[in-house]
């Protein structure tokens, strides 16, 4: 369910991961034994783990990878921008290489608070908060923003860090089908009291955009608030990448708050919510992922900010993005295979079945080529896929060359 | 409960947050007024806060603040060190603003796995793992150590993150009274099955060490595995910095799992978690914050790697930090205040009331000191406190200002 998954994560909110294996009898737990006992368990998980062919490893890359990369998050093309790495490095220099605090405490510094105001004048909202990741903020806006008595309605295909985001927040959560605002609506109408629909802007698997003037238009009927992610729509929807709730006309309303993070198109790390600068001072204020989490690094403020002021003088770099999704799923499709239409930068390629996914991924990276791959149990509908991310500083060839491996290496050709 | 706390959180665990603000009737939050009225109920919290007297502010600081800051984490003075500056700089450069993706796809770099290697060999443990925040370093510890069936014993002084890691954990978890391996005993007793004990190693509040040896003794009766967060140990405790499990003689084992920040002693950003490398490979297979997270930027991964190699080339760092509060601790109960003996760089000094609290941190604030405020409920105690952090590059003369100031501004001085 995710963009950045290789093989498939633990199905979300669905049955528990294969934690549950038999552990040693108690004996052998106690006494001598106790020390290499204590994480027995972890064995039998990873054998599990073995026999199904879910062993993830890592693969630290050189600093100049032989690989042609269509499985970062990069879309722009920023991150290994001299301009955006200077930027990242001058601020190390001048504010340090670490933030020393607590946002609330030393960790605050004008670097940040520029920061925001710009992530917020660029996005069309009143107020911003930045935090140390995507993962943080959306932890942050779905506690903060889901009270006790309140009901949070949560579309089924969410990022993990919005379904955590549910699970650490008071309020009480209803999953709904993926893009359904009609399952949204009647869901709101049961309920009575503060309430927060919860969607990701443009989904990881298929690369979608949700439907996110519906969903506004059935919170609104309703009096609940909309939150929305946009980690993959910020820099690529929108006038010149100005975002999904941009794009919708929805950024700056009142009841609608967005985040985002810090780390796809701005090459950068960390997170930022968007929205009414009351709700933006709720977080300050009680938002334990900000409060209790040391503020984002200089360099990364910095490199955010460089990436954000290249993105306002290049803003074709938002339509380059999206002409080379548009490009590489015209080819493929062109070329007989099932592939989404995709909504942003993410384009979703249908495999035969999980073996051939992953296979097929794999002979891609033989290939030279780095591809993401997605089988179940991380695809809501059973459905294995190749994910593709556009970039928009893919060239011409570069982009002929990853379609034609993608083909060559293609289950059955 | 936390060191970078100014004013306190809500209660942990115990009553929730004031969200459950009165929302306004129905028929407001309907049709023409339903954007403003979705987060209406965000004003009544706002108003409590403002009337307890809870308000929460960002202070941006310039680069060059001019206030002696004893409130920081950067307990070593490497945060703006210009060897980790450029270290951070020299990062980003080299291998980009950001990383590009989860650590899974493309996000890993050979940078990563030195830092790795490094932070692992130097702590004393076989395997570590870097994660983009010691926040998300515990969510995925205790996520991916306290599986379903399992038992997390969890002491009631502990970190936010580490609390919120036993809330989205599937394990039960038993909330034990700080510092009482007895309890820990006790309620392991009652258990038969995978179990974990979590604690801080350096608590927030008083600056005390946590009874590591009794807890790994107690844990290992049971057959239970322990999960330390040395936060505020690593650079500070143990041969060279090299933390309080490494002083206690634990670091290694087989039944030990560690976290540490990278945001502290090592002045930058990112977390990691330290343990067998059967216990880091089940980390990069199960854990969300892991898994689902944009590996470290490269130029945090650069400063804190450029800062271990300072420590180990400078080792007298770490005994400085905890001289100086030592000192501070001598200087001011002297003086007649009352101050807990700091087991590593915090030291907490009492305050009468949680006004005069307040009060007296803004006074410091106002005379040139930054320094840090608990009160209820963010004392489990109920006592308000002042926190100072030593720093090992305070000098004599501003070890002496700031202990004059504490005591100039000190209620009924
Ligand atoms: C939809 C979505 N939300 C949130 C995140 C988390 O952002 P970050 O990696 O900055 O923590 C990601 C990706 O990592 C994402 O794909
Ligand atoms: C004890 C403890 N654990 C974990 C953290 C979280 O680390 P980070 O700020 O790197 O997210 C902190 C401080 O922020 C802390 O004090």
């Amino acid at each position: 369910m995710h963009q950045d998954d290789p093989v498939p994560p633990a199905p979300r909110g669905g049955p528990p991961p294969p934690y549950d294996a038999p552990v040693e009898p108690v004996a052998d737990r106690r006494g001598a034994g106790a020390r290499t006992a204590a994480f027995g368990w972890i064995d039998a998980a990873r054998e599990q783990r073995r026999r199904a062919g879910l062993v993830r490893t890592l693969r630290p890359r050189p600093v100049e990878s032989p690989l042609l990369d269509l499985a970062s998050n990069d879309y722009l093309g920023l991150a290994r921008h001299p301009e955006v790495t200077r930027g990242a490095a001058q601020a190390a220099h001048r504010w340090g290489a670490g933030a020393t605090g607590s946002r609330l405490v030393s960790g605050s510094t004008e670097l940040h608070a520029r920061l925001e105001a710009e992530l917020a004048d660029f996005c069309g909202f009143e107020a911003a908060l930045v935090l140390s990741s995507g993962y943080a903020a959306n932890l942050a806006a779905v506690t903060a923003l889901g009270g006790p008595g309140g009901l949070i309605v949560s579309d089924a295909g969410n990022h993990a860090s919005l379904i955590d985001g549910c699970r650490l927040a008071r309020a009480r959560t209803v999953v709904v089908p993926h893009a359904d605002p009609d399952a949204v609506r009647k869901t709101l109408d049961g309920h009575d009291g503060p309430a927060l629909a919860v969607t990701d802007a443009v989904f990881s698997v298929d690369g979608d955009a949700a439907p996110l003037r519906s969903l506004a238009d059935g919170c609104r009927a309703h009096g609940a608030a909309l939150l929305v992610d946009d980690a993959h729509g910020l820099g690529v929807l929108g006038d010149g990448g100005r975002g999904t709730l941009h794009a919708a006309g929805l950024a700056g309303d009142a009841d609608v708050v967005a985040t985002a993070t810090l780390s796809k198109s701005l090459g950068s790390q960390g997170g930022v919510v968007l929205g009414p600068a009351r709700v933006i001072e709720h977080l300050v204020n009680t938002a334990r992922t900000f409060i209790f989490d040391t503020g984002l690094a200089p360099a990364a403020a910095g490199g955010a900010r460089t990436a954000l002021r290249l993105l306002r003088r290049e803003p074709e770099r938002a339509s380059r993005a999206r002409e080379v999704a548009d490009e590489l799923h015209q080819r493929l499709t062109e070329a007989g295979l099932t592939v989404a239409r995709p909504d942003a930068a993410v384009v979703s390629v249908r495999a035969p079945s999980p073996e051939q996914a992953v296979r097929w991924a794999a002979d891609c990276r033989e290939a030279g080529l780095l591809v993401g791959c997605f089988r179940p149990p991380s695809v809501p509908d059973g459905i294995s896929r190749l994910r593709l991310t556009a970039r928009a500083d893919l060239t011409a060839r570069q982009t002929r060359e990853a379609v034609r491996t993608i083909l060559r290496t293609a289950p059955g050709a």
